[in-house]
């Protein structure tokens, strides 16, 4: 297809949603991509590249002459363009900010300006904002007359003339009220979402008050933006994911990120983790006489360790996924904590008993049957607390748990389980 | 302030919102909960049992005298009627389907038959569906007079007679057109989608897109209902959530469940992991005379299969995300695959040196640290590869890997781990 076919490609990618054109860039070579853009020329949507990967966005962005850039913002969304500008560097950004209107110029500026992860980057900065005395009738003249509106909009906001919120009004009541009726009288309280606030935040309250369109305001309460709930979507999306590879020990990782910015992602976590399997290493070296004595210990112990970092990993995702969800609170905190503690030591039990037997056939000993059944139980019990107390302690102390919990939750039951079979077995056994 | 005063505590939750009113309920004992409710009485908004944990649903719902929850149920959306029932027994649904008006109650029924977790079951029954040849004019006339429109809407749908669609209209479109214009003029393409998908993909459908609603069509392409938005959001957050949960080996668990519920969701994978673990054991096992004369490598090998494990979660993790949101494709596979291998070969060489140096200190033996160099090398390459491959191949087997892949992949690392380094020390020393 890439024969220079400038024509037929346009006509090609004018048919395809954006998200299609997305994929297609994404399917292309290193090469191809810059290729494609410049031969679609000015009817390409840099909208697409919203929808690719940060490492394929930039490359691209590196690669197009300036001039196909700055024509390509003018025709952007402004959340849209703060999205594609916020992963350059502050030089690229300039360059490119340079070539773009100066009112534009400067609302992309001010959204660039608010903390990263922000409402303030995620907005719109094109929103439709009336005063309270006007009629319905008068708004909707206004509306069909109007050439700078937004592509989409769900409400109408309603500001006094400093700008500051008086309230909204959705379209579906604009559309049901008749024309002589004022916007005060079917406007509806307003959600303000302050611009600085986390995306996660903004995110919490869409969905407690299931909203379409939030108001994003300035410290002086004045309207700035609009977070619409498609952009949340991907919010939501965004943040579920990162908490699942940060449990894991993975940064902020794509699938087209490069070797050199994987490695660097994932190589913390593993240093991190050589620490503490050296510590659970120095642990058993306490007991290398009885290991030495009875090499049975030597082969059983991994069983105890390993039951005791799953059992421990399922309660900490469950307090990690629930923190996060804000279904963990003060209120039942007790509760939760309680019932994985009895959790712990029925699963601990159960399996005690299991493993007792399997040991007791595999080496027919009873003695060390009743040795790694006690262990069993030890190790499922710290795991239950440790799983559920440190991502809580975490969180107290402002701390992602989603980050940080599995280091300390792994360490403890590797040092509790090989400390606590090796330590009964010595006692045990006398050696 | 459940002191029986009705009154007070219909003026309180009458300002909170539905979600206020779900936490107020979460918050509250067992006994408070159905106390609270029969003392608001029908001023009560069912809705908010959509946003309370499930377990707390079925208990409320339990105690509640029937008239309540009839009358309960006639203010409900069909969705949040759908949301609250699917839960049930197939008794109790029967139970309160009785009290239900026939109209409703058909439109119900149907929504339940559609499978679990399908566009059918979360979208709203209540619609507004126009013909093609109605102006704009009339279109509005007839919202403004219809009293059982939804509470919300953000789209008009067209319709032949048959109720198949034809398009949809945009409320900033109807709003920014004159009176006369007809509907046809101004109709968009619309996105359908079946009744029977699984609202995962109905998710995905509209984060492709940025829709706000969508139309739902059963298989004959007739409309049958609306899925809007803000209930994609709780799908996006549903399913993430899940997939969290899944790979860390728990099943579909809430924070309220009771303890029985929580041990039934973690015994599985407990079970399947002391399997492995004792497979990891018996490979242990076949070495036992090379430990009791080298006390060392018992205190070593965790070391190699935790530094394994954690790589291979790394990678797995990243695969299982990338899966759930289609950016790992046929497409990409090939270079994802050699990308990840790279990195099990950098990371192993590094931590190789840098554990050969450990042990080589710790013990005073070169040999040593040759050998766990060499076991690391070989661990983090069958990690990196397993992590990748085996939630390829799951998802190729139509397995779900989020629920499939930790068990596969530990298994790998943990024999592998054990298997290279005391096998390599075996022949390294000849014993």
């Amino acid at each position: 297809l890439a024969q220079e076919n400038a024509d037929e490609l346009r006509a090609l990618t004018d048919q395809l949603y954006v998200s299609e054109v997305a994929e297609l860039l994404t399917i292309l070579t290193d090469d191809e991509r810059p290729r494609l853009i410049e031969l679609i020329g000015e009817s390409f949507d840099f909208a697409a590249l919203t929808e690719v990967d940060e490492q394929i966005r930039i490359d691209i962005l590196d690669e197009l002459p300036l001039h196909l850039i700055a024509a390509g913002f003018v025709e952007l969304e402004s959340d849209d363009a703060v999205y594609i500008l916020e992963d350059l560097t502050e030089d690229a950004q300039a360059e490119i900010l340079r070539t773009i209107p100066t009112l534009d110029r400067l609302a992309l500026q001010r959204a660039l300006d608010y903390p990263e992860e922000s409402a303030g980057r995620r907005m719109q900065s094109n929103f439709i904002a009336v005063p309270p005395f006007w009629t319905v009738g008068r708004a909707i003249d206004y509306m069909r007359e109007a050439s700078d509106l937004p592509e989409e909009f769900h409400d109408l906001f309603v500001v006094d003339p400093g700008y500051r919120l008086l309230g909204f009004v959705k379209l579906n009541r604009m559309l049901r009220s008749k024309r002589p009726v004022t916007i005060d009288a079917i406007m509806d309280e307003v959600q303000e979402i302050s611009a600085e606030t986390d995306q996660e935040d903004a995110a919490r309250t869409f969905q407690k008050y299931d909203l379409t369109s939030a108001a994003v305001v300035d410290k002086g309460g004045r309207l700035v933006g609009v977070l619409t709930v498609d952009d949340i979507v991907d919010v939501v999306q965004e943040e579920a994911g990162e908490d699942m590879l940060a449990l894991a020990g993975v940064g902020d990782e794509e699938v087209s990120d490069s070797v050199r910015a994987i490695t660097r992602s994932r190589l913390p976590w593993l240093c991190v983790n050589l620490a503490t399997a050296v510590l659970a290493s120095l642990v058993i070296g306490l007991f290398d006489a009885t290991l030495e004595q009875m090499v049975a210990l030597a082969i059983l112990m991994p069983i105890v360790a390993s039951m005791g970092g799953n059992a421990a990993t399922q309660t900490m995702t469950v307090a990690v996924r629930a923190i996060a969800t804000h279904d963990l609170d003060p209120y039942n905190m007790g509760r939760v904590v309680l019932r994985e503690t009895y959790v712990g030591l029925v699963n601990g039990g159960a399996f005690a008993l299991l493993m007792g037997i399997v040991a007791i056939v595999w080496f027919g000993s009873a003695g060390l049957g009743l040795v790694i059944g006690a262990a069993m139980v030890v190790n499922m019990l710290a795991a239950a607390l440790a799983g559920i107390l440190i991502p809580i302690a975490l969180d107290r102390f402002k701390i992602d748990p989603a980050i940080a919990s599995s280091v300390f939750v792994t360490t403890v039951t590797d040092v509790v389980g090989f400390f606590a079979f090796l330590s009964l077995a010595a006692l045990w056994f006398g050696i």
